[in-house]
């Protein structure tokens, strides 16, 4: 945190300029914060997990990027000033900051506490790369930096028994998969599918298993079964494996799909059960093959979508890990590491988390 | 009903050797059914809807069609004997069928009076085309035919006040659109849309309005608002009308489409409210466009199918139709005239629902 004058300081990031796919690579790079008014807080960035989100972004994969592009929605961190009219938290605070920084607080979706889907002008704030409905010249920048600020609201209080090294990715990949778990309805006895072993995948199938289901691990590289047996997995599915694939149609109750990339739904669908559901949060865009709905209509199952979680269930997800111990497997890395760790992740080697320890920055 | 030897009689019908696209038409042809057993009753038909699903299974459009074909699953008739077994009907009684005959009885689905899903080892047995399994050897002849026999499980009882003439399409159209209405909850204030005003959409019109939903027909043609209107539409939107259709993103709580045909959902998926969702009715194949998971994930929708409706719920909306004074619209034919009106059906010339006066045929 270098001084400047008025209201700004300098803190130190690592963002990208252009996508990665152009030949770019994260590079250092200052970044103006405005110190904290009102309702925000500072904080000093400890750990920032770094989610395949940061990649699809910064390589503008989602033809939304505004550059400079500094990712990071995985924060953890300490409260180092705070605005005038906080309240709920305090300067030394041990505290969480997810996706969203911001949102209108007025439309149906904010006022009951589904910040992900407000409906004001440019949606939420999302907590690098902006507005989820972009607009000109506005931007934010992530948590791959020093420092951050963010409106109260959004920030999340970490549990003093969750492990601070580790808790990063709760805020992301936790978020993202307790919340359709949960409105599905999974408990005790119910039988859940999560296909992609990857960030999202296995903190699902450790958080359904937390939730009592009978839990299949579907994943397309036989080298992950040992590694998903480990999370909890009581099954393991090889989703190239045809035979093993049609033994297991009709048998689930709740499909949780994480994979990151354009696939096929379909044989996900002759999975589910008579009611079954599956939900796919991995990707923001189209399957690879049109959806058969005679295989939908013949059984009444349904394919849904979903996006983060809203405040108030990041609090709960948060308290729900402390409480069952389910932490998320992670890997510390150096900050000037981090173009190493895109490729790894990209290539689909990693189990599970990196997670950049941000001393490595100061 | 011609006399035949042992267990045995000859009914008129009509039926296909081959596909109509190969140049077939319906024909006559005599049919040889079984007297009823056991808990089976012989329905003398009186009436029988014409359903887009007919010219479907006429055609192989399913692959799955063995000839000849009769079809028929809206069937309005009147018991004329009944086996040894029978206890909840008696001869006089005027009944109805629907879609299937026979289940396996044993199965969640079958004991959750969910039929339709049966998951036996071939299915519910359907009304005409037999098993959704098809077994070698094995088919059923359906309500274009003097005579129909069924186990009593699958015959309904026709309330009273329910119009003979006109409440077949109940059978099939009626409990298709009531089902998903029904579980997806809507009551008074829901904001319903109904895509496709053909034979199920009418009636899904006309459902939703009588549950208390504030209704909009969604159709291609703008020639269909008036009848849309007539039929209690709070609103009609002209799917190719882009203006119109941008203005009302954001807006149904629930849309039905019942579109007969491989469409494009992406459009639809637009339309929903956050948490909002549909489901398609018509379509028993692919979608004629991938699915935009991001449309679907930034909003928590979701897209399902449905399949007409178990025995029990069926009887339901009959009961629901009759207390609600909802009747289809239909326009009586003589047998003889079915194939003048597979033709008007395919050219979408229809409002909105044939019915057979089987009067015709004997």
């Amino acid at each position: 945190m270098d001084a400047t004058t008025g209201n700004s300081f300098i803190a130190k990031g690592y963002g990208a300029t252009g996508s990665l796919i152009g030949g770019k690579t994260l590079q250092p790079m200052d970044i103006e914060r405005t110190k904290p008014q009102r309702d925000e807080v500072l904080i000093e960035v400890l750990y920032c997990g770094v989610c395949h989100s940061d990649i699809h972004q910064v390589n503008n994969d989602w033809k939304n990027t505004i550059y400079p592009c500094v990712p990071g929605h995985e924060v953890i961190g300490r409260i180092i000033e705070i605005g005038p009219e906080v309240t709920n938290h305090k300067t030394g605070d041990i505290v969480g900051v997810g996706c969203m920084v911001d949102s209108c607080h007025h439309c149906k979706p904010c006022t009951s506490g589904e910040e992900q889907y407000c409906q004001g002008p440019h949606g939420a704030t999302m907590t690098y790369n902006g507005y989820l409905k972009p607009a000109e010249g506005f931007n934010t920048f992530g948590g791959y930096s020093t420092h951050l600020v963010a409106k109260e609201h959004f920030v999340l209080s970490i549990p003093p028994s969750l492990d601070i090294k580790a808790a990063a990715p709760i805020l992301c990949a936790g978020i993202t998969t307790y919340s359709p778990l949960k409105k599905a309805g999974v408990k005790l006895g119910t039988k859940v599918g999560i296909a992609g072993i990857g960030g999202l995948g296995h903190m699902a199938v450790m958080l359904a298993k937390a939730m009592g289901a009978s839990v299949t691990a579907i994943t397309t590289k036989e080298e992950k079964r040992e590694a998903a047996r480990a999370l909890g997995a009581d099954d393991v599915l090889i989703s190239g494996d045809d035979d093993a694939m049609k033994e297991r149609e009709l048998t689930f109750d709740f499909i949780l799909i994480t994979i990151p990339y354009a696939f096929d739904v379909n044989p996900y669908v002759k999975l589910l059960n008579v009611h079954g559901s599956l939900v796919t949060v991995g990707l923001l865009g189209p399957y690879k093959e049109e959806t058969d709905n005679n295989e939908v209509a013949m059984k009444n199952r349904s394919i849904g979508g979903s996006l983060i979680g809203g405040v108030a269930e990041t609090q709960e997800v948060l308290n729900f890990c402390a409480a069952n111990n389910v932490l998320p497997h992670v890997e510390l890395i150096d900050m000037e590491d981090i173009n190493d760790a895109f490729d790894k992740i990209k290539d689909e080697e990693v189990r599970f988390r990196y997670i950049i320890d941000m001393q490595s920055l100061k």
